[in-house]
């Protein structure tokens, strides 16, 4: 479809792509969105720095800035995702498809990693991707393990889980341990009762998967984090992309992986 | 002389201990210190993020705290350091044992990694460490590459420089690879001048140490590069360590590295 990134920012930017991300330009690293005004950008940003498996920057614009300078220049971040979100104090008013009339001169905009990106090496290396298998959505789970917090902003940590086969757990780990900046290692392997999660078959967003037998599901801390959190301690303003309509940076995977 | 970080904390307090702490505390992360104003300290916070490599964040405290409550619980930042100097309008002002009569509500606190913490494991891992050889300070010099600028602050990496075998140079990068979180693997292996260093005999900061035949000078990025790039842009108060005189956490050096 898009191939590459430029193609996609024009597309979403004339109206003319305004669905999900999943699977558009292929080896370039997607990334949530969290737009804030600066009186709450330092508090976010130290929040970041103090969770940074939940929370992994991949830029922090400069303030008032739209345009990604490092990560995706030539991108407009008011224009050239395919859908946002408007949050005021901590109530979802609006989902639009631009936000241009809404900017600011004190917005910051973060830009942080999604394990979309580690899931094309993982199926790489010969490991299944569950919901990839059965098309649905990535199960997701409030934990109740803390974010540490920072000023404002306290909240859970949010999990994904993929079931993986008990002899390619290892493997599955350091796949992902090679991507910190879109979430890297699991957080949790096993037991779904010590995140504090009841049921595992019942996520809190996205779908659920099956679990077969001879299979331990493996956790990472997931991108809804950040957007949990800062909506939990309800800011005056905040905008951030639709759920699954990414903003889809020039960077590639391997840029972001450890060597 | 000083085993544990409580101890040492206690004698800078009570004023028995003022000078340097290498060799102190051995096995514990020790850390540089700035301290600036909180509206300052979203440009810095962003510089660190933007600039991993020369400033490796350990902690960034709460507005107004003064007790590392993640590195160093139980510690004042404003009594525990041997040494301080005090910056206004970019000069330097003063240098003092304490700042408990400076302290402001507004004041945020960064614990920066210091390559020390590697060190020791190079040379458990047979690598020589000439400075330590010669007993002398590492040679340090400005650079022409320049850090990625953030709000008000810009300005060039500073790198420190150890001369390694050639056959050892690629232990060294594995072994130091393994601590992000005090600079982690160099950033340039070779050809002083390529980095705009004119006589690498000649540091700008520090002192010089030979390079022997076969030998291959390998560059770090470096702790004095937040406080030359923060003392470059001027800032109305800033507060840091005095050089050599770190602040030392409570974190093993073992917690810092990656697995």
């Amino acid at each position: 479809m898009y191939e590459k990134p430029q193609d996609l920012w024009k597309a979403c930017r004339e109206g003319v792509w305004t669905r999900p991300t999943a699977g558009l330009a292929p080896g370039y690293a997607q990334a949530n969105l969290v737009i804030l005004p600066k009186e709450d950008a330092f508090d976010f940003l130290r929040l970041a720095q103090r969770n940074p498996k939940p929370i992994p920057l991949l830029e922090v614009l400069e303030t008032g800035d739209w345009e990604p300078k490092l990560t995706a220049p030539g991108a407009d971040l008011r224009t050239d995702l395919p859908a946002y979100r408007v949050y005021r104090n901590g109530e979802l008013t609006e989902e639009r498809q631009e936000i241009r009339d809404l900017w600011r001169d004190d917005l910051v905009s973060f830009l942080i990693g999604c394990s979309f990106t580690f899931e094309t090496p993982l199926l790489a290396a010969g490991l299944p991707v569950r919901h990839i298998e059965c098309g649905c959505n990535v199960p997701m789970y409030r934990t109740n393990r803390m974010c540490i917090p920072s000023g404002r902003f306290s909240g859970p940590m949010v999990v994904s889980m993929r079931p993986i086969p008990a002899h390619l757990v290892a493997k599955a780990v350091t796949v992902t341990a090679r991507f910190p900046a879109v979430h890297g290692a699991p957080v949790h392997i096993g037991d779904p009762a010590a995140l504090g999660i009841a049921d595992v078959g019942r996520p809190d967003y996205g779908d659920p998967v099956p679990i077969n037998p001879g299979e331990v599901p493996v956790f990472w801390a997931c991108g809804v984090t950040p957007q949990a959190v800062a909506l939990q301690s309800k800011p005056a303003f905040m905008i951030t992309h639709a759920p699954g309509h990414m903003f889809v940076t020039s960077v590639l995977d391997e840029e972001i992986a450890n060597s």
